[in-house]
């Protein structure tokens, strides 16, 4: 994916972060708050986050000028907030404060006579529906390389842009409660219920063939036990087991990817005809 | 843990048995649906799970008794259910369904002129509150090894008995939010809600001192995105941030361990000084 690549990323983890550097990247962002230890002088100002007109954000800026021991690069933002607009024109109102938001704190910089190199901004919604990024260098989108059932329905994306999904199998068929049993629960396809409170509930994901890669009908995998999954149809309508039979492969749609893909050592690619043309390894842990 | 055990042990991914195997096990109970290719005879009478009054049950038994190919062993029950118990006493009343049900197939199997080796019955709730376990040969509890505040919820354990908790740092201070940011979010975690639907919701954890184990007033872990958890008061009173500086060391207690188990590749065990005792390495994947 990064043949050669040396960056830029934006990691969350400090394991990332050397994953990447091992790998041949030089220009790696670590997008989490730093405790102490690693900058003394910016402890008692630390946040986890600043509204761009807080006055702390010059003396901050100022102070990481001034000192001789760090290097002030610029301004980053994450819209985590784009994950709650209703729909597109909401998103595309927030890229637009999003780019303020930082472009101000830019401006501000050269009025004290500070020029940032690096004016970043991101998240997937945002990267995807911003119509001016004057004034950024950088947008971070992370979400966006796989998409998900979230982004979907936020409008990001389509089911069918979903480059991430989990294979399963066919266990066990429960006909008098109309259910099916795979393989894959909470452990392969996390817990995370972020399409809880969007306008389409997926649970814990949409149900898809292997082979096409198409959405089933109104199959949904309605609960998730810890190896077990449990699909049913969304409409309550009767499934037809013998288009289902055990040991038949299926593929289910992730509702947070990145929750999803933590619980695989691996991320296999796959051709036209099934075969894998790729393994890609994962850095787990901190 | 089990230095120079060969078991029983109940497994739930063909992974963890090959890793048992490999520490000597040699008693493992694959305790998933298994899919055609391994019991073909079988196929079509496969079920997630039978009720024990079900005629199928003393077919299958006759089935496996009878077949070349299959050894038949016993019966295996799982209380599910009991997950979902209001209190102690239905807890108690469950385990008397779970022992009778199981205890009922192997009598009936015992009529048909088949002895079966083994019935096993376990779920942490009922092995906890079991008052009579005639005719069982083994019980299976897998929460049990360190409880969480789930099966605390359930009457099971206290807070102070769960045994396994996420070392986390202060990041940050959100003092207009009242709220701190620690390093610990979902992947750490887990998005498992499981204490959501009970009669004390505790989000994504509670919150401890790293010194005594003992929960911290009424911090608990309001929420958790993918790196960073967001610790607030239940009650809404202020935090007492000074308590808590930037770099400062906390534990979380999970709402399901073994999904929050899953997010790490070792468990640290810890002495009374904080020292590190063992560690013992987790088995990942299927």
């Amino acid at each position: 994916m990064f043949d050669g690549g040396i960056g830029p990323i934006t990691v969350s983890t400090l394991k990332e972060a050397e994953f990447f550097l091992k790998g041949g990247f030089r220009d790696i962002l670590y997008a989490v708050s730093i405790v102490p230890s690693k900058c003394r002088r910016v402890h008692d100002l630390m946040r986890a986050g600043m509204r761009p007109d807080d006055p702390v954000v010059m003396a901050i800026t100022r102070l990481l000028h001034e000192s001789p021991g760090a290097n002030f690069l610029g301004y980053l933002t994450h819209a985590g907030d784009s994950y709650n607009c209703p729909n597109i024109s909401a998103i595309k109102k927030h890229a637009v404060q999003e780019r303020d938001a930082v472009v101000k704190c830019a401006e501000a910089a050269q009025e004290i006579g500070i020029t940032p190199k690096i004016v970043s901004m991101g998240s997937t919604p945002t990267a995807t529906f911003s119509e001016d990024l004057t004034g950024i260098d950088e947008v971070r989108a992370g979400v966006f390389t796989f998409q998900d059932l979230f982004q979907a329905n936020l409008g990001v994306c389509q089911t069918g842009d979903i480059a991430l999904s989990v294979l399963t199998t066919v266990i066990s068929h429960k006909k008098d409660q109309n259910r099916i049993i795979i393989d894959a629960g909470g452990m392969a396809l996390s817990k995370d219920r972020g399409t809880a409170g969007q306008k389409n509930d997926h649970k814990f994901g949409l149900v898809c063939t292997v082979e096409s890669g198409e959405v089933i009908d109104d199959l949904i995998v309605e609960s998730a036990n810890q190896e077990h999954g449990i699909i049913t149809s969304r409409s309550g309508r009767d499934i037809d087991f013998s288009r289902y039979p055990i040991g038949r492969l299926l593929s289910i749609l992730p509702n947070h990817v990145c929750m999803t893909a933590a619980a695989h050592d691996e991320y296999h690619i796959y051709g036209n005809k099934q075969e894998i043309l790729h393994i890609w390894h994962r850095c787990h842990g901190w």
